[in-house]
């Protein structure tokens, strides 16, 4: 394998458009990367499909790993069992990371299952990255969680600030909790349990939490660099950006978010693109998660977190007590 | 009185930039609207400036109840006692309306306590009309509802579809319920709860349940009017919106939402601003509570839910044991 080379596994059943979509947006990104191999994980037919329109010369940089799928492709409440077996190609070896456009449970299921999670992580958490008019912004979780309790947005705390410092390459990055007001005391059950235990942690990376923030933070990005929320919120605030974004056509002065996620705290790369993702979502999709694994941010991530640890004081109690 | 005439009572001291912006949007809101009368409640000192500011044949327009703030005036989490006399002064005749920029939790508390709640509503919710690329769409609770239970968005729904019906004048409002997913059983534990009590709930003025929408349908509106969700998410999506419709300054198809959201659910008309409104936003809530006002929202509202309360099967069952 020549350095920079990235194997992703891309499920070819997930998704509401599945597998049209998919077949689009794995040949887009196979094209725009010459050092990207893809392992095809689905039915033979479609697989085919991508191959036949690669050009012979590329077609050796792409393998196909059969499954036929359990039931009817393209239902996000479906499972095709395409994930669990792109899973298991990356555990096995046969590919660095996996892109997944069907159900975000499914997937977070299969990948906590199969790769197991980041030492002193309970619930994994899906990161989206965000352009802001100042730069990147880390917003998590958008859809792994409902319902968490604060140890759980202790988690993506920590989560969130590894992977601000291993991909995003930030010096101490700032930390924020989303509320409804930036009062100490704002918000619910749930931040007001949160924000002290937050304010008493050590994060890792020379992170630091800079208290709560809004939703208008979220898009100015001037406050904080990572803002931590329940999946329930992040989802819904992350869903409406991304249409405000679509009715502005280009004309915002930052870019449009991608509709693909990273799934952190599980012990391998994974990406998680929007159900309704289209070929141009899939391939940013295949994008980042080749990004991922050069940047091996799964283990950079871990490691900076499992560091902080040894200073860490008392996050146990926390999880125990208040989950 | 005229017809047409609304007696508006604003609060001086409320908002994070008061009382500048305060009087800077009352005289805005007075001089765009002849029928419009003013009952300023606050210091004496401030009352003065705007009617200083005024054209001489404006001033009778406008009269004065003098509260000298409890407190250092402009901070949110302060309480000044001017919300309590403007409530005061609408329960006793003086005023039609009231507007207040001030702590949202403090402007509930003084309405629900002043003017009593709705028959059958428990909790009052914000309720934020954003234009959408279809039309108007009412989102709610944008931050008066915090951890509700189920029969607290059931109570939600009732409003936002009497609202929609009595305010927009809407023949039979679809109602959706915000979660991050469409498919029956996506959402978190209140969601989960709710949904399938809204699917058999008789909703006033002919409204109809269509099920869970998701953050992007906020602001595309195709598929529902009403948009029904606990004040957390829907504070974190209205201020996300607002801020990216900010970034887009007028570049969008469509309005930015107006930063003033009417209080339903409490017996007498109330708009609430965002903490951080400018004399603009000001003077929008104060069109939007005379607009209210001489809609006679509160009363058509209030009687829309009553009627169609009638015919309803079950509601309090849930109220008592979900919450």
């Amino acid at each position: 394998m020549e350095p920079g080379t990235a194997r992703i596994a891309v499920d070819l059943l997930g998704g509401d458009h599945a597998p049209a979509v998919v077949v689009d947006g794995a040949l887009r990104a196979c094209q725009a990367d010459p050092s990207l191999h893809l392992l095809l994980v689905g039915p033979l037919e479609v697989a085919g499909k991508i191959l036949a329109a690669l050009d012979p010369a590329d077609r050796a940089r792409v393998n196909t790993r059969v499954v036929t799928g359990k039931d009817e492709p393209g239902g996000r409440s479906h499972d095709p069992g395409t994930v669990q077996a792109a899973v298991l190609a990356v555990v096995e070896g046969h590919a660095d990371a996996l892109v997944s456009a069907g159900s975000t449970g499914a997937t977070v299921r299969a990948a906590a299952l199969g790769f197991g999670r980041w030492p002193g992580i309970r619930r994994p958490a899906l990161a989206a990255v965000l352009p802001t008019a100042a730069g990147r912004l880390v917003l998590l979780d958008v859809g792994a969680s409902v319902d968490p309790g604060p140890s759980t947005l202790i988690g993506h705390t920590l989560l969130g600030a590894a992977y601000a410092a291993a991909v995003h390459t930030l010096d101490a990055p700032r930390v924020g909790l989303l509320s409804i007001g930036t009062e100490p005391g704002k918000g619910d059950r749930v931040r007001r349990a949160a924000a002290p235990l937050l304010a008493g942690l050590q994060l890792p990376a020379d992170a630091h939490y800079i208290g709560l923030v809004e939703g208008h933070d979220v898009v100015l990005g001037e406050q904080a660099d990572v803002v931590v929320t329940d999946g329930f919120s992040g989802n819904v605030l992350l869903k409406g950006l991304e249409a405000a974004y679509g009715l502005a056509g280009g004309r915002l002065p930052i870019d449009a978010p991608p509709r693909a996620a990273a799934l952190l705290g599980v012990a391998g790369t994974v990406v998680v693109c929007h159900g309704a993702a289209t070929a141009g979502d899939l391939a940013s999709g295949i994008a980042l998660a080749a990004h991922l694994h050069r940047r091996a941010a799964v283990a950079v991530s871990a490691g900076l977190i499992s560091l902080g640890r040894t200073t860490d004081s008392g996050i146990s109690d926390h999880e125990v007590s208040h989950e």
